[in-house]
């Protein structure tokens, strides 16, 4: 029993980084599409989302119906807890990448991105992408040594989506058609805001391992200006 | 003690009404401050998320210590854990009207809204205000019939960013400075994600009133696509 209890606290983590891989698959076949004009991946990205949706309802159910089982204190309870708020931001990361694959379908056959910012979004990708994972290692090893990095990758992203604005904002207003400016704004948003939850992610293991204030204080406005 | 604890309970509830109504005001400074260009409104509505920060890290540990010292189940169970997931929402849509703020106060002495669009961004936030009140309510009073109202202000919502961006998509070029294309998007994903946020929270009370799902999957991307 007390067996059975300690290997489905492990299969939650294990669903944990299953979910982040799911997020990275998305975000990654997103930024393909965006930047090639893959419609058919494109597609794909947005089909699978619900798959995401789905996992995280059942990762919930299970975590809720532990909490009602086995009444769980110290770490086995905080786990549980941080498990609640991760699952969800990593609902919310995989509905940010197949965001992103819907700007890619609605502009084909263009590409929504302009030549002079196709290698910044790809790196905005990269950047949120290596977040991801490494938070995802985080989760899996409890290893807060790494959090620095995603919260680096986090404030590199905040830097792209600044310049990024600030280019478009002193270009002439010719430079770009209206619908690429809102395109723009938003894609860059979205990888930014990856960021943001991958930085949640690891701040919800640092609860889980030192008890400290569950949620993160990233999600204030400090970086939100441009 | 038991008495005690079912006074508890009663205050997570409060504490999560209490944090809308710090929402509520926030957003509708935030709205004021952006129409009216009023500079020292949207310092007050962005120096006042903090607190709404703070109120959240509070609520969060007193759901946890009451999930750890008295080992709920059923409805106590599931509205500690609804808690957790609304608090987070609330905290993230004060977040939202403080970027409202934030956009006031970067474009300030102008108005970052042209005239033709200030009716719109009004009504959004008219929208935004009562959907979060709507839910308030339905926390406050467990009371689900309201929840369709809630699914209403949110598509109407979703409807009015829409309708803006395809406005400024296909207005020429010249009609808008590529800072107010950047602006506007932003500004009318702030107030829909808001409306989205509502909904979060009155399917969250839906969770700890009938225990369906714990997540709402309004969070997915179908009416993200503009």
């Amino acid at each position: 029993m007390r067996e059975a209890y300690q290997s489905d606290l492990r299969h939650i983590v294990d669903d944990l980084v299953d979910m982040a891989e799911m997020v990275g698959t998305a975000l990654d076949g997103a930024t393909s599409a965006l930047l090639e004009g893959e419609l058919a991946l494109a597609e794909r990205v947005v089909t699978a989302d619900p798959h995401l949706d789905a996992r995280q309802l059942e990762l919930d159910a299970k975590a809720v119906e532990l909490l009602a089982r086995q009444a769980p204190v110290a770490t086995d309870l905080r786990l549980l807890v941080a498990t609640l708020r991760m699952s969800s931001s990593l609902e919310r990361m995989g509905d940010l990448a197949a965001h992103v694959a819907l700007v890619a379908r609605r502009a084909h056959p263009e590409i929504a991105v302009p030549a002079q910012h196709r290698e910044q979004i790809a790196r905005m990708s990269e950047l949120g992408l290596t977040a991801l994972r490494t938070a995802a290692q985080v989760i899996q090893d409890r290893d807060l040594a790494l959090a620095a990095q995603v919260e680096k990758q986090d404030d590199e992203l905040d830097e792209l989506m600044l310049t990024i604005s600030r280019e478009i904002s002193r270009s002439d207003e010719d430079t770009y058609t209206n619908a690429q400016v809102i395109d723009l704004t938003l894609l860059i948003r979205f990888y930014e805001r990856i960021g943001d939850h991958a930085v949640s992610l690891v701040r919800r293991v640092g609860f889980l391992v030192t008890g400290d204030s569950l949620d993160t204080l990233s999600e204030g406005v400090d970086v939100q200006e441009f």
